[in-house]
């Protein structure tokens, strides 16, 4: 089993809300990620994308990324998300799908802070949808275990 | 059936998410909303309330509550969510409770933004947990049908 897929059935098996939402891993590596979910599972009133579950999707990507990239630097750490900001710009109408990136210099940062003060940050920004329909931005925070 | 199960229930349909949730209404006036879900649904890696549902059951309650407004008004209104900010603040151990409060200055500032201009918009402040474990402020916009 590659490391997307680990990881993937790790968050649906802990999280029962990701399941609900059939979160799947599309790309995982230290410097990106994409994820995404139908729509039909998170449909809301209007049926379009519900704003909790585009919500709930981008924490997921973010919180996927850290976890990644805490394994991959072989750092034990407790993950959290500290605090997030959403913007809603148009409706999604297909697939829920996010991406996110993190720069070598964010990750070298976050390192950082976990050795030295045994807590790390770190800032992502989320889009959801092709077309940038929503964008999350999200705080981590690793605490060194 | 009561305003306050009827809407439960629309809402459950509609959302899939929101009835995987166990989302219910625990309270409803013009003023105050009071919801709830279960954990064991709703739980995240470490078995406390995953960021995804406190967010989720957050937009909900607001969401809820303007719902109501509108239907208690009697205006016709599109009703979206147009940006939102959460703070987790500490882990939530058992059931997830939301509340918020909606004033009498609030609501007549939201009908006059549609009666007016087409659009009214309300600021919110959700709580979530018994002792504030999460505070979401989200805005609402409702656009005259």
């Amino acid at each position: 089993m590659d490391t997307a897929t680990a990881l993937e059935r790790k968050i649906r098996q802990a999280i029962p809300l990701s399941d609900a939402m059939q979160f799947s891993i599309r790309n995982l590596s230290l410097d990106s990620i994409k994820v995404a979910a139908p729509l039909e599972p998170n449909i809301n009133i209007h049926g379009t994308g519900f704003a909790g579950s585009i919500y709930s999707l981008g924490v997921l990507t973010g919180w996927a990324l850290c976890t990644h990239i805490l394994d991959e630097l072989d750092i034990k750490a407790e993950l959290v998300v500290a605090s997030a900001e959403i913007r809603y710009r148009a409706p999604v109408s297909g697939d829920l799908v996010c991406s996110c990136n993190c720069s070598e210099a964010q990750r070298k940062s976050f390192r950082q802070g976990i050795d030295e003060a045994g807590k790390g940050k770190l800032l992502l920004d989320i889009e959801v949808g092709g077309d940038r329909q929503a964008i999350l931005q999200a705080t981590f925070i690793a605490i060194a275990a």
